[in-house]
């Protein structure tokens, strides 16, 4: 009697990793940005690059999914997976975007930490995605993406109440909360995807 | 001879009818808030409270959804109606929000009504969700929100004009018009939740 | 032998270039309002017919869809295209309806030639949705649709660059940002347009 092994397309794992360590260098990128003198766009090249090569892996993912037979898990939450890494990386995309063509240089004190939630998140990411294979040990994971969603939800309304408080003339806070709100985006994005991972996980126990 | 009554979970007009309650709480705590004196954070804690309760019961949907063989109608309308319940209580925890975080306590004359038009948008829905049961009167429902939801499209406009015509300052027209979209979008959920009705009682007739 | 045909609807062509049409009146309206005396709104009163005209070939679009058994495509492809191109609508409508509202009467140098990207836009999927039928010469639409976006964006970033560079004053940058962002969401949503009709020639190819 032989054994026939099921066919099953790993690469999935490899492409669902790289998006999520594109999601590391876009909020490195991020947060370098918040030091850097604006006239230099080095950074927001680097941050289109790193745009770039996120929407080249999700279409990997979208391509190999229309044409494998077997996928290691259901169709739809291939999909939700690989956009919702995605939207992460357009809101932080626009983030850049912003403070570069608003010429910002002077953010909120709180900001800096909102990037490092940011940060935290994708590098936890990027460490989970591996283990969606043997689907081991991802309960950490989304326990603590909700807690940094919830950690970036304070500091987002610590910031905003602040650009309200009367520190900021019109025109900063109309510059200014544009990227606070692409960084709240992105966290909140992350949230999405540790859901869409709860919900792969729950159906594959 | 004997008949075979069909098991239908009956409960899920309990779960919408409860859904479409903690609607009404917070339409009302939002009418509350516009008196309140915005450092007694009080209201917003209800709010919040009453958001909470509303995620409850959209999860209890949710999960009896995915756990019914049989389900009263449609599984996708079932999903659409608990997430456009869920919209809605989502946009009016925002205007509150908004309204506590930028410390707004003056408000253009208009948009008393214009809370007043998701109040009775709360209520209509709360009234109608039991008459799921036997998809009776409900016609009289999904014309009466498209009606609400007209008027309160005119209110909107009017108080958008209003807000740009020169009245206010820069820094208040950014603080209202957050306030005034986050209840004319509570609004448009509603049109969406009576669209889904709607659908609902066609495929059923 | 007889040989069946294989009823198709071909009226689907139709109704899609119909809605198509739509969309080039409503971007020749937006080109007008710009030279437009804003207490004069005639302009904005056909915009809103043209609106309503669109909004009853989707129904139409969707209506047939529902009660059609054999599709010329997909049904889901034709539900995407026929709210993409309803999407359009939506945000030119917009863009009208706030410039009357706001009163805006001076416009950004480079808004005209963005409006005129939509009218370009507006035209080549007027002339490209009777090519549905044959699926020939689609290509040419799909690629100078994505060109025209590209343009659309450089032009976006140019005039938000130039909304925040010091030349206006903040109640007037909160006027002209929601406007040429209105723009902006209708050339993507024609890129989003253009998308569905390539994922409809691949799959017929």
């Amino acid at each position: 009697m032989r054994f026939r092994i099921r066919p099953v397309e790993t690469t999935f794992y490899d492409l669902f990793t790289e998006s999520a360590q594109h999601l590391v260098t876009g909020a490195d990128l991020l947060a370098q940005v918040l030091d850097m003198d604006v006239t230099n766009g080095d950074i927001a090249e680097r941050m289109r690059e790193a745009e770039h090569q996120a929407d080249e892996t999700t279409h990997r993912i979208i391509k190999r999914v229309n044409s494998t037979f077997i996928t290691p898990f259901d169709r739809e939450d291939i999909y939700a997976l690989a956009s919702g890494l995605d939207d992460v990386m357009d809101h932080m995309d626009e983030a850049v975007d912003s403070i570069v063509l608003y010429g910002v240089t002077d953010f909120p004190e709180a900001f800096a930490g909102q990037v490092a939630v940011l940060q935290r998140a994708a590098q936890l990411t990027a460490e989970a995605m591996p283990r969606l294979r043997t689907m081991k040990d991802l309960e950490e994971f989304w326990i603590e993406i909700n807690r940094l969603e919830n950690e970036g939800d304070r500091n987002h309304r610590r910031i905003l109440a602040h650009l309200f408080d009367g520190s900021y003339k019109a025109m900063a806070v109309l510059k200014l909360k544009d990227i606070v709100e692409s960084v709240e985006s992105a966290i909140d994005a992350f949230e999405s995807v540790a859901n869409t991972i709860e919900q792969i996980a729950v159906k594959e126990s």
